[in-house]
């Protein structure tokens, strides 16, 4: 039944200059959609791609999400491209999601090389999108395209899900896969996500997890206005000096949650989760290095892992109210918002966290006895995400990667959110596979990012893989 | 040898649509140092008031300061007007300063009429400088002028000393009277500022003590770039837990400070001086309910005044380098800087109030134990001031106020500096009477700045008196 791909593969290897070329003319096309003067852009690069997709015989769709206020002005948000490849009922049907927008980027940010032009350069494809996610977008097309033009039939039907805002924030497309729900999200078996990255430089891996997040603001206030610190200074209760206080209240040093029962709630960790972290390769001082500390609060690989990907860890961001700028100012902030946030894991629940927050901070406030006016209130927070990596599209992914880079991938998580996961999953109450293309050190959201020529190729080869694999899934 | 001033004090009740007329001339000038389209009027206000001065015969000269950069433009600075009435070598002389600019001021900032505009209602002359610092400026022409209108001979010589960037950090000034200490300031026997506001709003005082400042910068760093939350949230020593954490360490919740041998500086409180605080009129509910506090750290009269004028405060300000804005962002900040205060008083040195800070602030950092990079520094400082309530300078002004108001004043210090107070000390060597003719509600700096009719009126009978006592001085 598995279709050898071996002939395929070296087409591919062959075909490398109009892979890229392709992805030149992505990268050209300036879809920054932060930027409402580059918006145009944006629409035209969701254009771009659906005269590619129906090149390969995708029936597509746009579908418009309205406007949106951008820095003050009312503009046009770009378009979700919805392709549908194939509609043959005996078939399973695989949901592809990429974004065909990116950071913004300027030379003068620091880049070697001009962001929006295609540069290669000792084996790396520089170039804003070349990674993110511009390259793993292409990477399905050039897949299909190959089995197309050796006429291997696709063992699965494939539609794709588009956008032009991941960037910003998204913006209308969880409503749009809400309205969808019983339409274009109807009947999809599989859901397949490229945007996020390798753990390390070689070896490949798949993603299972992802941590959620519960936002908080505390403010303090107590005084009607600011006031002058050589008037006012020691006859007055200040609301930062109480709001450092409560929030140097909530962590250890290193950077433990003091929270009770915060821990608690965490899924216990069997042997057998446990035992897949001593196959990971990450390498600890590298990772140190890297973020350029002199120290991490553990440097044991294992511990240093599970608290990125299945512990929660609480973040300082800042403070709204006080000042900011440099140099000096004599003012007593009257009014002030402590910004932080803890990320979750399964099994934790955002309204049981944020409950247990705002009940310590509370305690907490209770012991600093101040006549102040105290607010603690929980901000957005997302839901924690996990795959079973024992399930058909997970080990779809696992198979597809072995056969390409002749490895076990490894199972990794996240410590970040990726929303649209999650929403995914409960729309379509199906599997989502996060199959990452790209190396660790790929840059995105930075100066310089860029795709390595051989990942670049070698994802292709792991996607058209994939697709065949899902096809005995 | 007492002149008796009854008539002229008459004369000057009834001139006083005179006074208001000069007044509103000075209003209408938009001198508002701070923004640059509006130096040209500065400058104006400079030489209105020369004209002023030369009228009554004072020997004028516009000192130069050259330019300054203000908002990416070159800049002239307003000339500052150095005034001599009287060289006789017979007579003490006394220096005046006061300021001619002003704070900005726009009626859509909440202003009840045009801030530019002098409009009396109810007893009150409404607009931008008429209590900051151009009415008393004006009361000291005035005051001039009614002696010389009834041919009564001044018995000092007087100089003057007007600027116009009082409100913008008085740039140039301290360098020109340090230029000035031989030629200009030579000779100069008392100095008189007319640049504050009494206690309350009856009550007329003298200000005998200002308190300095020492500013702290307490830098925390140990990554290398602005690092995602989710992504290395929990494995990270972040350098603004370890900043909220040191600085909650600097003060009780009732605004004491906690760096050892502090309060040990601070001169010791005479059973005479203690003595003064008893007949002091101010209201602490009052107080309280101004600022908006639901309580405050005492609530003894003597204690919170000793608490705003004669012992030292720590006030937080801000942090620099941690997101500021609304809403939520989820970064771990790489570098962030606290910024801090401490209000000094005699006997503290800035050295010795510096030494102790930054002793204090490293062994708590060794508390802290994160291998993270803590640079504590000083930041720029003053020295506190105080004067000798016994001295001629002083007994005159409370001699003249007692004339004037026909009861003795209180004798109080301000929480805040104003730097200029010492360098004329320094630099002359003689004292310096700081000599508020405004009331505490007068509004300086904010919306519907104002001066009563009475405060402006008294105030020239005031200065007309505290003159003629400095002949006995």
């Amino acid at each position: 039944m598995t279709v050898d791909l071996t002939n395929v593969f070296q087409q591919i290897d062959g075909d490398y200059e109009n892979l890229k070329e392709l992805l030149r003319e992505a990268v050209a096309i300036q879809s920054v959609s932060g930027d409402p003067s580059k918006r145009d852009e944006t629409i035209r690069m969701v254009h771009w791609m659906k005269e590619k997709l129906e090149a390969i015989g995708t029936a597509c769709e746009l579908a418009d999400l309205g406007t949106q206020e951008l820095e003050g002005k009312t503009v046009k948000l770009p378009p979700v491209l919805l392709g549908t490849l194939g509609t043959d009922k005996n078939k399973k049907t695989l949901l592809v999601y990429g974004h065909l927008d990116v950071q913004p980027a300027a030379k003068s940010d620091g880049w070697d090389t001009e962001p929006f032009e295609l540069v290669e350069k000792d084996g790396k494809l520089f170039g804003r999108g070349s990674s993110d996610d511009k390259g793993p977008v292409l990477c399905w097309l050039h897949a299909i395209r190959a089995a197309q033009k050796n006429n291997i039939e696709l063992p699965v039907n494939v539609k794709f899900c588009f956008e032009g805002m991941e960037e910003s924030g998204s913006v209308g497309l969880p409503e749009l896969l809400e309205r969808e729900k019983d339409r274009f999200l109807s009947g999809v078996d599989f859901v397949c996500i490229s945007d996020s990255y390798w753990l390390g430089t070689k070896k490949p891996c798949l993603t299972y997890g992802l941590r959620g997040i519960c936002s908080f603001f505390v403010e303090v206030t107590g005084i009607k206005q600011d006031l002058h610190s050589g008037v006012f200074g020691g006859v007055i209760h200040e609301p930062l000096q109480d709001l450092m206080w409560v929030m140097a209240q909530l962590t250890t040093v290193d950077n433990r949650i003091k929270i009770p029962g915060l821990y608690d709630q965490v899924a216990p960790l069997s042997a057998a989760e446990e035992k897949t972290y001593d196959d990971i390769e990450f390498d600890v001082a590298e990772f140190r290095d890297s973020v350029g500390a002199a120290h991490l609060p553990t440097e044991d690989k294992k511990t240093l892992l599970l608290r990125r990907w299945r512990e929660p860890s609480l973040a300082f961001h800042g403070i709204e109210g006080a000042f900011y700028g440099p140099g000096e100012k004599t003012v007593i902030p009257s009014k002030v918002i402590g910004k932080f946030s803890i990320r979750i894991v399964p099994d934790m629940e955002p309204e049981e966290v944020n409950r247990r927050t705002v009940e310590y901070l509370n305690k907490v406030w209770a012991e600093r006895g101040s006549p102040n006016i105290f607010k603690p209130r929980p901000g957005h927070s997302a839901k924690p995400w996990v795959v079973d990596v024992n399930d058909s599209n997970f080990l779809a992914g696992a198979r597809a990667m072995k056969r390409v880079h002749g490895v076990e991938p490894d199972r990794i998580r996240e410590g970040c959110s990726i929303p649209i996961t999650l929403t995914f999953q409960e729309l379509t109450g199906k599997s989502v596979l996060l199959l990452p293309l790209g190396a660790a050190d790929d840059m995105a959201h930075s100066q310089n990012e860029k795709n390595n020529k051989w990942n670049y190729v070698e994802g292709v080869k792991t996607l058209l893989a994939y697709i065949m694999e899902l096809g005995s899934a």
